[in-house]
């Protein structure tokens, strides 16, 4: 999720910075203390991993390019991903009017109507920035009430763009080549209603990715991975979770660049014993 | 601590920065989100708090300049200073030749002869460090073993500047206008042995100033605050801690950067309620 965000300003010590930017930074100081230490040097892989095994003190990381990476220990960091609708044109449309993400894809929407699914604080947030950009913005929510907080409720009254519609299940996007309508079940009189819209904002939570630890660790109920929050640990010994692939509450960027530096001193210590 | 730090190398985002300039970031970032909000308002005022009272609902802090504040949410953000070895000369030559801060007055004692007292990580990092600018460096460890890990041992050993004593029991610090030898006692044969050097560095861990809130938290043995680690809430509803005053096992900047964002987030859920 960081690699899209486009301004961030709740990493403490920027101002403003872009996510690429950040990324950029941490990679660089990375390879700089890798490139300091005596013999310690940091190798970056990148690919998928697909599974990850442990066989008596050691795991195995087996990738989708077929690599096999052995180790001691094992920090997971693999986010979080924008959870789906799983509803008809979603997958046609991504790209084409259809987003996960209102930073980076809002600017397109100038002075377009627009729809932002979901009823948390996410969405709101979503409809707030989108506000300064669309013309019209539709908060649709799946159940009787939205969830998110009472400030952000306020401030996306103030914005005098936004329409919230609660009871509505999004039944199909359409379009030619581009969105140009939506589909939802008014969930109270079940009759099908389409909403005229130029951009689908999906804002309904994450799925983290972490299915490829799956017989080491415990989930809770949105796949996040159990830790012990003081180091990270999972209930395996040595393999850590850092970030907002595991349970923690407070998912931001500094939260998790602090996990990551708890999990790699725990990680440490786990590997001295 | 971090008002201190001369060079910082480990805090996600810059590659070196120092510990004033870090600070200044985080201000200059707090006043322009303060700016920008509507009517939330942020002041900062520098005074020492002697009390913290709950009353009801709300909490009265009490500083020493007699001003008093009330609120519905704190966070106790007040670090920890160093663990003084309370001997005579200790107050008497600190600032000359006296050091609780290896990075900060290292570089003062280029060449010379210096002592660091203590046998734990911080001790062994701070003999590493003075081994770049100073000609011998003496580790002062008051038990039979030193506690430094195993990496730290053998980076010492590397420096070959560094002679390790066991078994003494600092006495004073003498000189005259600045330090020039300590006495200590040798714990096995009891005699009083002197030790010429030019700077002492004293290592024996950290105290946070945490009585002012003593009758509403529970510190553990070392007067940290017990905190539930996800939300870094004390055990009265509405207090916080966050950073090196509270329990947390690793001391980083980027750890209490990162506590200091849950606690603002479970402050405002807790207020919100």
């Amino acid at each position: 999720m960081l690699k899209k965000a486009v301004m961030i300003e709740n990493y403490p010590g920027f101002e403003e910075i872009s996510g690429m930017e950040l990324i950029q930074k941490f990679e660089k100081q990375l390879r700089r203390a890798s490139a300091r230490s005596d013999g310690h040097k940091i190798d970056i892989e990148r690919d998928e991993v697909t599974k990850v095994e442990k066989i008596e003190e050691h795991f195995l990381v087996i990738t989708k390019n077929k690599n096999r990476f052995e180790s001691k220990a094992i920090i997971v960091a693999s986010g979080a991903d924008p959870r789906p609708l799983k509803v008809l044109g979603e997958k046609e449309f991504l790209g084409k009017g259809l987003s996960y993400c209102p930073l980076c894809d809002g600017p397109l929407f100038s002075d377009k109507t627009v729809a932002v699914i979901g009823g948390g604080n996410s969405a709101f947030e979503a409809a707030i920035f989108l506000s300064k950009i669309a013309k019209k913005i539709y908060i649709l929510e799946a159940s009787e009430k939205v969830r998110a907080d009472a400030e952000n409720q306020e401030r996306v009254k103030k914005t005098g763009k936004v329409e919230i519609i609660t009871n509505t299940q999004v039944q199909k996007i359409q379009g030619k080549q581009f969105v140009n309508s939506l589909i939802y079940e008014d969930r109270k009189t079940k009759r099908e209603i389409k909403l005229p819209v130029e951009g689908i904002f999906v804002e309904i939570g994450s799925q983290p990715a972490t299915s490829f630890v799956k017989d080491l660790v415990d989930f809770n109920e949105r796949d996040e991975i159990a830790v012990e929050f003081e180091t990270c640990q999972t209930k395996t010994p040595g393999l850590f979770a850092a970030g907002d692939c595991n349970i923690g509450k407070f998912k931001q960027i500094v939260t998790a660049a602090s996990e990551g530096a708890k999990a790699a001193l725990a990680a440490y210590g786990y590997i001295e014993k």
